[in-house]
This record gives C-alpha cells, sequence and structure tokens, in this order.
C-alpha cells in the first residue's frame, strides 16, 4: 500500500498469512503493534522465536519437548496408569481441557492406505513397547474412516494384552438440536447408550 | 495451560493481548506458529522488530519516517500542491485507500480544552510555516465536537491566507439505508447538496 512504510506493509501481509486473518484484521493488528510501546510488541515477537526453537518432540511418545524435558512424561503429578492415544500433538490441548490427567501417545498420523500411511509409518513400536506400563488405553482418534481404521488395528493388536481398551463415546454432542445432528451420529449414540437404572 | 510447553502457553497470551483476538483465536493462532515451517513462522517475528525499530516520524509532517526518509514528503510521485490534514498518523491508511496522492500534515491529536489539549501541544506552528507551498488544505478530521473545534481553529487561522481551504464532505454513506442514518447526518447531507444541473 503506498503511503506507509515498507515494514509496516510487511507487517501487514505477514499477519494476514495467519489463517483466518484477513486483510482489514491484518491491518488492525499491525497498527496496533506500530502505535503500542516496544516493552508490549516485542515480547510477542520472542514468544514467536521462542517456540520455534524450544519445542521439540519426545522420543517415545512424540508429546512436545521443551528444555529437554517432555511435557507429558516428565511431569510427575500425572497418573501414569492411563495412556490416550492421539493422532497430533496439538490434541493434546483438546483432551487437556477435559481435566484428563494421564499421558499421552501420538501416532504422527492415522492408517491411510490411499496415502501409502501403514501402520509401520506411524509410532506404533514404541505404542506396543510401552503398554505393560498401564492399565487402561483409550483411544481417542476423529470419527473418519482413517480413524475408524486406525482404531481397529491397535484393538485387534492389542487383543491379547492384558489392560484396558476403551475409545471415546460417540453421540449427540451438548447444546446441540436433534434437527442438527446427523444420523450416523444418531446410530452412534444409540449403539452407545448408557444405562441409567440397574435393576 | 497444563500438558503444553510453556513457551506455547507463553506465546497464547502474547496473541490474546492483540486486540480483537480471544483465547480460542490466541490458541490457533499459537498452533499455526507451532505447525508451520521456522521460514514462514520467523518472518512475522521479524516484520514485528522492523516496525518497531525503523519506523520514526517526520518532524514536519508527522507522518512516518523509514531508513531516514519521509514517506510522504520525501516521495517525488506525490501532488506537492495539495496538503491533506489529519489527526493521526494511521489515518493515513484509510485517506490513501481513496487515491489521495497529496501530502499530509499530522496534527498529532485534536483540541480539546477539557483535556487541556490546546492548539499549542498539537503540530501547529508547523503547518502555518508550510502552508505558502500549497494551493488546497483539505482538513479531514473525525467529526466530533473535538474535530470541529479544530476545524474551526485552522478556518479562522487561515482566514487571511491566500489558499483554498475545503474540508470532507459529511452525508448519507454509501450502502447505508436511511432508517439507520442519524438525524444529524442528515442535514449534514442536506447542507452539503450538490447542485446537480447548470441553471
Amino acid at each position: 500500500m503506498k503511503g506507509i512504510p515498507e515494514s509496516l506493509n510487511n507487517l501487514i501481509s505477514e499477519f494476514s498469512n495467519l489463517p483466518g486473518i484477513g486483510k482489514k484484521t491484518a491491518e488492525r493488528l499491525a497498527i496496533y503493534v506500530l502505535k503500542t510501546d516496544k516493552s508490549q510488541a516485542l515480547p510477542l515477537s520472542d514468544a514467536i522465536i521462542s517456540v520455534k526453537n524450544q519445542i521439540n518432540f519426545h522420543d517415545l511418545c512424540r508429546s512436545f519437548v521443551e528444555n529437554g524435558e517432555c511435557v507429558i512424561c516428565d511431569d510427575s503429578s500425572r497418573d501414569t496408569k492411563l495412556l490416550c492415544i492421539l493422532k497430533d500433538p496439538t490434541d493434546i490441548f483438546i483432551i487437556e481441557k477435559t481435566g484428563y490427567n494421564g499421558l499421552y501417545h501420538i501416532l504422527g498420523g492415522l492408517i491411510s492406505p490411499m496415502d501409502g500411511l501403514g501402520p509401520d509409518k506411524l509410532n506404533f513400536i514404541n505404542l506396543f513397547s510401552r503398554l505393560d506400563e498401564f492399565e487402561e488405553v483409550i483411544i481417542a482418534l476423529e470419527p473418519s474412516s482413517e480413524g475408524d481404521a486406525t482404531s481397529s488395528y491397535i484393538i485387534n493388536e492389542l487383543q491379547d494384552a492384558n489392560i484396558i481398551v476403551s475409545r471415546l463415546a460417540r453421540g449427540v454432542p451438548v447444546g446441540a438440536s436433534f434437527d442438527y445432528v446427523d444420523e450416523v451420529t444418531l446410530t452412534h449414540s444409540l449403539n452407545d447408550r448408557i444405562r441409567i437404572n440397574d435393576t
């Protein structure tokens, strides 16, 4: 854009590269950075650099490693008898919000023969090597055909293991009107129905 | 948040300090920075640093100076006979989008006796010293009581100068329904009405 400094134009274009940030919002953010004090603006820049330089992934569980420690495995306050299997490390965000306090095992993808992604390409060897440590394994993969194929593979591999294997319940989302719930979800929610009384 | 690295938590909190960015969006942006390649993420960080270190303001017109040059005054492609008076340097963004190609003079604020802001606190001495260079001065201040007071002050000071003084037209915004236009705007739009025929 004419009439404004090159570096400001550049910042606008960098902000608009972020997902969900349009041109107008990018301008607003760049003007904020321009107007705000250095002590307010530079920490954002530092925080980006830190995330890119300090975060790695644990060889065993593939969740986050920071300053040489696995944020999950090296946290002694966690329940080491529970293991939750996830596709991506960022899925940890969502599960943590539920209050889950066990460990995680990140597969790094889902089985997808169409894309040439077999079990050998995913983090399964580490999974099977550490199973003895746990009382229960919770499969928390997305309800897609790849997610289901991966779940089936895990269930099959663990059928002789002396361990509880569970998966997330599927059903009607809280707050959803029946009008907007598809029949596949509703079928799952019928099949996974929970008994209320004891008789 | 538990279960995720400190530096990622920190980035989320820095993103949510930006105006109009909520917690959810900040998480989404931080995950994007985490997942994306260094070559995509670090330019944003550099761009923030550049804006804070490279941009200053011109002593005379108070618009942006980058690498020692005023982005407006030192641009030889601009019309040096037209001067647009603005409150803030960031107002340049909006006026540039109209295709305006003259120079700017930034006041740095509006006259507001309630806040102890008299003409002596604003960039008026520089304005009066450079008036001889221009054929027309366009006052483009916001239509508030402070904006109007500042406009009146300028009009009064320039009454003996041999220069065209104009202000932005006020009227019905393009695309607005009459139902949503207030009567003050409509009164302005009647007073500023444009004659269509020539007889």
